[in-house]
């Protein structure tokens, strides 16, 4: 598996493929083939034996794939076969409804600090964890071995906020502010950019609306 | 420019060109060539002319791209020079942080109502709109004219709002809850998955560490 390169359609693809099989095994499902999940995805079957074939985890012809396997396989090419220490910058309603979703913690991801300007926040808890001062925040980085940033601020700070955690050494950002950020080519940045999302759908209604 | 197909591919790139040709206008750049965008927009200048072609919008070779008829042909094709009323269902953390922005209802999607099973958060307030019962909702959704339901519940509650907003009129529901909705094909949904996006972020970690 080591150093074999998967498309980036396939990586965008794993994460649903790594929920449906997460979902079977809890109804203690061990095999199913390609056409079976086909129908629970409503993707093709071909698209699916073309994209698990990457991970291998496939018995001889008709028998299914191994359930559990193809799920640690995914799980360990996703990285979230490890734990990922993360902070949240901007404690508003976006930074605490992360830090209140305990599926993230299930799949790795521990929520280990979060920081704010607003000097009212600080020493609010949010599942036991305080909100402290933003001035606090490149020490923490260090000394808790920080991966990742949620960056869950207005855009206007995004930019400066980005600077200040890429030089603390935070190796991934996940940029809920609505701009691009200009980072060293080896940070990686996930956005979620909501209001595009938003956008998309209302794309979609006007053209229902025209058809 | 009716009944044109334009491609996902296009259509999914559609909001960046926007957000950017929005910033150019608000900083008074009234034409702009496609390789001062690519360098902007880190796009190839081909890609830029590819897509922007489908919008017109571009005067003689080197005279550059018009960037208000752009950005009013953009918000067109992308339904947002119309307003969308918009409810949203769950008014936790997450529920209060979409009421709370702005940003949505300077591009035209408004929020009418708040919904919410918890009876503590009944008669809340969240920028001028009443957190209500969920019982009140259907009523809320015909006699208001609301397009757009904004699910921000568990997944375990997903399918069942789903199909009460279904049933009420909703056109389109924008899932931020972590499964897939099954609706009418002339419903349509857009999906937030936060933990896919975080596991595309970790995917490119373990990559990075890999190489």
């Amino acid at each position: 598996m080591e150093g074999k390169e998967i498309s980036q359609a396939v990586i965008k693809r794993l994460p649903r493929y790594y929920r449906y099989l997460g979902e079977l095994m809890e109804s203690g499902v061990e095999r199913i083939s390609s056409n079976e999940l086909s129908e629970r995805m409503k993707v093709t079957a071909s698209q699916i034996r073309q994209d698990l074939n990457n991970f291998g985890g496939f018995g001889q012809q008709g028998y299914g794939y191994n359930v559990k396997y193809l799920y640690e396989e995914i799980a360990k090419i996703l990285g979230i076969d490890k734990c990922h220490n993360m902070i949240i910058i901007g404690a508003g309603n976006l930074g605490q409804a992360i830090a209140n979703y305990t599926n993230f913690e299930k799949r790795g991801f521990v929520v280990k600090g979060l920081f704010d300007i607003d000097p009212n926040l600080k020493g609010v808890m949010v599942r036991g964890i305080e909100i402290c001062g933003i001035e606090e925040m490149e020490e923490f980085i260090r000394e808790n071995h920080i991966e990742i940033a949620a960056l869950t601020i207005p855009k206007t700070k995004a930019a400066e906020m980005a600077e200040r955690v890429v030089d603390s050494g935070i190796k991934a950002i996940w940029n809920f502010a609505h701009t691009d950020l200009n980072v060293p080519a080896d940070v990686i940045v996930e956005n979620v950019h909501l209001s595009e999302s938003l956008m998309r759908l209302s794309y979609n209604i006007a053209k229902n609306a025209r058809t």
